[in-house]
C-alpha cells in the first residue's frame, strides 16, 4: 500500500504557514494499526515524529471535559461547522460560541478552559499523553512552537474576539502559548494509534485499564470527529472511510474504530482541504479492505 | 416509553409555516421498527399518515443519484452546512452549490435533476415509494401540497438564486412543484421504517431482494445523513444516538441502523431546531437500550 | 473632452449579462448639461438613445414617494449597503429590507410599490416620464425587455426572498415585468438631463414649474444618490467628483448639482463596478473645471 | 435650541463599554460654530472638556495622507461600509482590507501607519492637534486611555486578523496604544470646531494660514465623512443635515460646511447607532435653519 501511493506525493502540497512545517521533507509515509487486544502494526516510517498540530484538539478536549463536565458545552457548541476551520465569520454571527471544539476558535476556548483550571497547563498536557502513550519521551518541538507563537495572528484574532463576547477568561497570550504548544507536540504514527485507544474502547486504555473518560465523553468526542473531524471535508471522509476521525497539517490522520482499535497515517503534502493526501489513501484502503465502515 | 412521553408534547410546537401542517393534533406519537430479517415491532399510532417533509429528500436523492452518478456531485457537494436549513447566504457564496443534498437548496437541486431526468417526475417519485413500501395506497396530501405551493416564497428564492448560477436546469416552477408534491407524501410509521431498509443493507430491499442502489451509494447516504440528517442538531444527535437520520417537520424521524433494520418515530411537536421532540426522545431511548450507537 | 476620451473605450466592457445590451457598439459617447434657467448644452451623440436601468430607479423612487409618503422608509433603509448591487446576503440579515432603494433589492420593492397603487404601473411611469421630458416618445425597448425578462433569475431570488419575510405585496412575476420594463426605457442624454432637473430646484421642474416632488424629498433623493448612487464606487465619486449621481449599465451616468442643473453622460463600455468608464471621465472633467463639488 | 433639547436626554443611552466613560454626566449640552473669517460662536458647555474618541480618525487620517500620499489607498478603501462600525466579517471577506478609514478597521490601519511612521506617533498627534486649536492644552485622559486598554479585545481581534493578512506592519499592542490614546484625547467644543476649520477651507487652516493638507485631500477627507461619517445612520443624515460630519461615542458630532465654516455639537447620551441623540438635533436644526444642506 504504501509503495501504490508514491505518485500521490506529488498531488499534495507541506504545511507552508510557518517555516517550521515548511522544511519537513514531503516523500515519507507511514502507518499504524493498535488494536484492543494490545496488538500493534506499523508500516513505513512509523517511528518517525511529526507535528501533531490539530489532532493536539482531541487530547485537549478530554482533558477539558474531565475538569469542566458539561459546563463546556454552554462554552463551545459540537455542530459541524461548513465553514474553514478557522473562520471569523461564524464566531461573529454566533457571538463568541464556536461551532465545536476541534475547529481552531473551539480549540482555543478548550486551551483556556485548561489554562484556567491547571497550575501549569502545558506541562499537565505532557503529562496527560505521555500516560496515554506509556511514554516518558513525549515533548513538543520548541522551533515549531515559536514559529507558530511568530505567525498566530488570526488564531489571537479569534482569541481576542471571543474573549470581547466573554468566552475566554485567561489572558490571550496565555491561551496562545498553551494552543501553540499542545500543537507543538512531536509524536509518531505508533504513539498516536495506541494513545487514543480509549476512544475505541468506551474512555478505557486498554493496556493501563484506566476510565480515560466516561462513555458518553468517549461517544461524544467520537461524535463530534465524525461530522467535524476533516476540516471541510467531513462529509466525504463520512462517505468514504465512514469512520470517526481528525487530521492535523502535520499531515497526520487519526481514525476511531469503535470496540476494535485506532488507526494512524502520516504523510507530510495535504490537499487543498489541509488533509494529506496520502494518509487518507491509506486509512481509506484499510478501512476498505477491513470493512471497517460504520455505515 | 410512549407513556414516558407524554410531558414533553408540550414543550414542543407543531408547525406552523403552512396551515394544512399547522392544523395537526399535537399529542399524538409512534414508533416502528422495522428489521433486515423481516420483523416490523410498532407501538401508538404507527399506522396513522403524516406529511413525509424533508425525510423525502431521501428517496429523491437515492433517484437522482440512479439516474445521475457522480454526476450529482458537480452540483450539489455532500458536506454538513452548519447553517439553518434554508440558508440563501452560503448558496451566494458557493456560488450556486449546495451543501448537501438535504438542506432544502441541494433537495431542489435533486428536484431539478428529475424533473428533468423522468417524462412525469411526481408520478415516479410515488411509484418508487410504492414499490419500497410494498404497498400502493401511497399518495400526496393535495392541501399540503397546495398549501406548500402557496408559501413557499423562500424555497423558490433558493431557487432562482440556483439558476441564476446554472444550476437549475428546468423552470422553477416546474422543479417547485415535484418538490413540494414530493414532500407533501402521506405516510405512516410502519411503511416508512420498512421502505427505507435497503439503506441499512447495503442497497437491498430485503422484501423484494431489489438492488435499490449500490453499495457504495447506501453508504454515502448514511454518511451524508449522518453528518447533516437532523438539520442544526445533527452533531448533538450524533452524540445522542449516533446513527445515520432524518428528520422532517411533518413530525417525524427515521434512524438507519447498518446491518441491523430501520427505526421511525413521528410526533408533529418540533423543537427549535425543527426536530420533533418526541420522536428524538423514543429514537435516544430505543437506541440506547439496544445499544445501537455506532460509536 | 469627447475627443481625449477616445482611449478609455477600451478599457471598459459593454455589459453582456442580456443579449440585447451585449449589442450596443461601444465607440459611443455623448454629454449633456441641463441648467435651471432653461438652457440645454450638449456634444457627442446626446439624441442617441441607450437603455436607462438602474437610472430609472430615480424615477421610480420619486413616484413611490409621492404615493406613500414616509411608510415608504418602514420598507425600505436609506443607508450605503457596503455590497454588490444584487447582493442576496444582507437582504437575509436584515430581514427583507433592502438597505436603500437604488440597489436592485430597493427597487424591487418600490416596484411592487407602483404595482400595487396604479392599475397600470407601466404606462403610469412612461407618462411620468414623459411629462419630465416633456417629450411624447419616450418607450420601453421591448427588445431589451424581454432579454431582461430572461436572465432575471438572481432578481427573481430577491423577489421572492423579499416576499418570503412579507416585504413584496403583489405577485412576484409582475414586480418584476415592472421591474424591467422601467429598466428597459430608451432615453437619450438631453432628455435626461432635462427630466431630473427637479432634483436641482427644491423639487419643481423648471420648464413646468411643476412641484414633482416636495423639497424635503428632492433633498432626500439626492442624499441617498450621494451615498449609494455609483454602486461600490459610490465613496470613489464622492471625493472625485462629490455630486450626487446615478450610472446604470447602460452607459450613462447622471449628476445633480444643487441650485445649478443636472449633467448626464453616456458611453457603454464600463468599469469592472458597473459604471461607464467614459462617462465617469467627463463628469469628473466637466465638475472639476466647473468647479461643482459640493465639497 | 438647547432647552429645547431637555427632553431628549432621556432617550439616548451614555457609552457604557468602558467605564471611563460611563461615568459622565448625560444631561449636559454644547453647541459652537466657528466660520472661515474668524468668528466663533458658542452656547452651553462650549468649554466642557469630552472624550475625542471616533472623531480623532479624522485627525489621523489627515497625519497619515500627508506621510504616505496615495498609498494609504492601497491599505484602506474609501467606500461605505453598510455594516457595524466594527464588524469583522467584512474585513474577512475583503482579505484585511478596511472599507474606508473611518470604522475601527481603517482607522487602525491609519494607527499602524502613525506608529511606523513617526518616531513618537502619539506626542506626533497631540502636537498637531495643538497646532490646529492653537492651544498648547490639549491632552489624553489618562482614565479613559487606560479604560480603553483594558476593554479593547474587539479592536485587537481586527488588528490582528489585518495583520494575518499583512495590513498591519509594527506590533499590534503598539498600534492600539497609538490608537487608544488617540481616541482619549480630551477637547471641547469649541476647540473642536476651530481645529478642522482648514476641512472647509480647501486644506488651508484660516487662523495660520498653514496649509494642512491639499485641496484634494480636504476634498476627499470630506467625502468620506459625507458617505461614511455617522457609522450606519450616515445615510439618514444626509438627508436630514446633507452635510460632512463625523461622530464619536463622547457624545460629540462635528460637521463641515464648506467654504463657511465647522459646526460642532456635544451631548453624551447617544442613539442606538452610537450617535448623540441631543447633538444631532442641534446640528439639524442649524442646518436647517441656516440653509447649509448641500443638496
Amino acid at each position: 500500500m504504501l509503495a501504490q501511493c508514491q505518485p500521490l506525493y506529488r498531488s499534495g502540497k507541506v504545511a507552508d504557514y510557518i517555516p517550521a512545517l515548511a522544511q519537513v521533507a514531503p516523500q515519507q509515509a507511514a502507518v499504524a494499526v493498535a488494536t484492543l487486544d494490545g496488538r500493534l502494526h506499523s508500516a513505513g516510517a512509523a517511528q518517525q515524529s511529526f507535528s501533531l498540530q490539530s489532532i493536539s484538539k482531541i487530547f485537549g478536549l478530554v482533558m477539558a471535559m474531565n475538569r469542566l463536565g458539561d459546563e463546556l458545552w454552554q462554552r463551545v457548541n459540537m455542530e459541524p461547522s461548513g465553514q474553514p476551520f478557522n473562520s471569523i465569520v461564524q464566531l461573529e454571527w454566533e457571538q463568541g460560541i464556536p461551532r465545536n471544539p476541534v475547529i481552531n476558535a473551539g480549540a482555543i476556548v478548550v486551551a483556556d478552559v485548561l489554562v484556567s483550571h491547571y497550575s501549569a497547563s502545558k506541562t499537565a498536557f505532557l503529562t496527560f499523553l505521555r500516560r496515554l502513550t506509556a511514554e516518558e519521551a513525549i515533548y513538543a518541538d520548541q522551533q515549531v512552537y515559536l514559529s507558530e507563537l511568530e505567525h498566530g495572528n488570526r488564531n489571537a484574532a479569534l482569541a481576542y474576539l471571543m474573549k470581547s463576547f466573554g468566552n475566554i477568561e485567561a489572558e490571550v497570550p496565555q491561551v496562545l502559548e498553551h494552543y501553540f504548544h499542545q500543537c507543538a507536540t512531536a509524536i509518531n504514527c505508533e504513539q498516536l494509534a495506541r494513545s487514543l485507544l480509549f476512544l475505541a474502547n468506551r474512555g478505557v486504555q486498554p493496556h493501563s485499564n484506566e476510565q480515560v473518560c466516561s462513555r458518553r465523553d468517549a461517544h461524544r468526542v467520537n461524535a463530534i470527529l465524525s461530522t467535524s473531524g476533516m476540516y471541510d471535508q467531513s462529509g466525504e471522509f463520512a462517505f468514504k472511510v465512514g469512520l470517526p476521525a481528525k487530521s492535523g497539517v502535520g499531515g497526520a490522520i487519526v481514525a476511531i474504530v469503535p470496540q476494535f482499535g485506532v488507526i494512524t497515517a502520516w504523510s507530510p503534502p495535504l490537499n487543498r482541504f489541509g488533509n494529506s493526501v496520502v494518509a487518507m489513501q491509506l486509512i481509506q484502503q484499510l478501512a476498505d479492505e477491513l470493512g471497517l465502515s460504520l455505515f
